[in-house]
């Protein structure tokens, strides 16, 4: 049974400022909460059916996670998600440690992206290709929102991100990686040879990327249209960006 | 200002039935509402705050378009949206012509897309690159829906759509022209080389194409991956298969 003071401390978790107070955040539904389980994130409190904890008792038992049993009527109340049967789980966030990209390694700068639906879909997408660090604007939505650990359908356990001044990283960066930018009128991503070391840049859903990050853009990038749309979603850009990338690798 | 009834004939029109019904669809918010005012769509009714209507007078005035004037308050009851402060429009839908790929000419298939937003998306990834045909099984989700047109961004105004029975338009199809399908282990869309010609088969969400349409696939193919996620959503893997397709093309 869950007691008035959790639903009222998890309830917080929808808020940013009690996540950053708390240092606590939630992950929502069967298949989320069965991934957080088995990653290296600490989890406070599993919040789940009677049905789900029967079912995955071994995931639970094997850390000592604290587990309490409710209704699907309360995890509803305790959580964001319109439906959920299953469970949530509260896990404990991770510290801010900055990220680099090692040569050999393609990492993602997020230049100022709010949409969380749009920055748990890139979750997912750089957990299909490959790339493991994130480095996040100030601005750029807070991973730890629930619509972002929902819409990365596991992949936040997969890859790493680290929020703070993206242009100091590229300003004190001495190597030599190609830092790539998604811009109009940039190099046909069809036939540019892409490094296999460095940064990609995606922008702002609508701005794109700001100019104080620009000017560190080694490579500006553009996915040639063939009909008509305007553009392309931040989302759907970085998955064709990576798969470019990828694939003029995978021929070398 | 609007009356009661068309105040009641509109929110009806949030409704699948109704827009079947009536023959109409709500095109909603400034970026939709001129791109239909300057495409070949039959327009009804238009409802604008004053502020839109002074602005965009030449495009109503120009097919002599029946305006109502309203508040935003009246605008966002009537509609679907969270904030509209612009314009709704009150739209004809279209006769349900079949469409078949000419030769030279790539068109998608979606069977059983259910997810109102993933169409949209599918919609204006298609107009991106040029795909001017959909083919649609009856069990994909309703394109004047009011969430598929609105996250198509203009782009329906572009492509063209048929909704209907596409085991049967595969089975027909005496021409020789290529079925790709998504499919989990088929070729590497990084090494294969792509005909011009033929249709792109995008199946559920959950469960795929069908195996009805599945035998009727000639070449299954599959966007490699690099990393763990599970799956890429069907909007991303659309894009990125319609960008190798389009990429071989270019180099030809």
């Amino acid at each position: 049974m869950l007691s008035k003071n959790q639903l009222k401390y998890i309830q917080s978790l929808h808020q940013k400022k009690y996540r950053q107070q708390y240092g606590a955040f939630l992950v929502e539904g069967a298949k989320s909460v069965q991934e957080v389980l088995q990653s290296d994130f600490q989890i406070e409190l599993v919040v789940a059916t009677e049905a789900f904890y029967k079912e995955n008792a071994r995931l639970t038992d094997h850390q000592r996670t604290p587990v309490e049993i409710a209704s699907v009527g309360d995890l509803e109340r305790a959580g964001t998600l319109e439906s959920n049967n299953a469970a949530l789980a509260v896990v404990k966030t991770k510290e801010n440690r900055p990220l680099l990209a090692e040569p050999g390694e393609i990492a993602l700068i997020l230049d100022d992206i709010r949409d969380p639906g749009n920055l748990g879909t890139i979750l997912r997408i750089a957990d299909w290709y490959g790339v493991r660090k994130i480095l996040c604007s100030e601005t750029t939505a807070d991973v730890y929102n629930p619509k972002v650990i929902s819409a990365s359908k596991g992949s936040f356990t997969r890859v790493q991100w680290w929020y703070g001044n993206v242009v100091e990283v590229l300003n004190q960066k001495n190597t030599p990686l190609a830092v790539y930018g998604a811009f109009l009128g940039g190099e046909d991503v069809h036939t540019l040879a892409f490094s296999q070391s460095g940064y990609l840049v995606m922008g702002n859903e609508s701005n794109g990327i700001r100019p104080e990050v620009a000017q560190f853009v080694t490579q500006r990038v553009t996915i040639p249209r063939y009909g008509d749309a305007e553009s392309l979603n931040v989302g759907i850009a970085t998955a064709v960006l990576l798969d470019n990338i990828r694939r003029v690798n995978a021929g070398q």
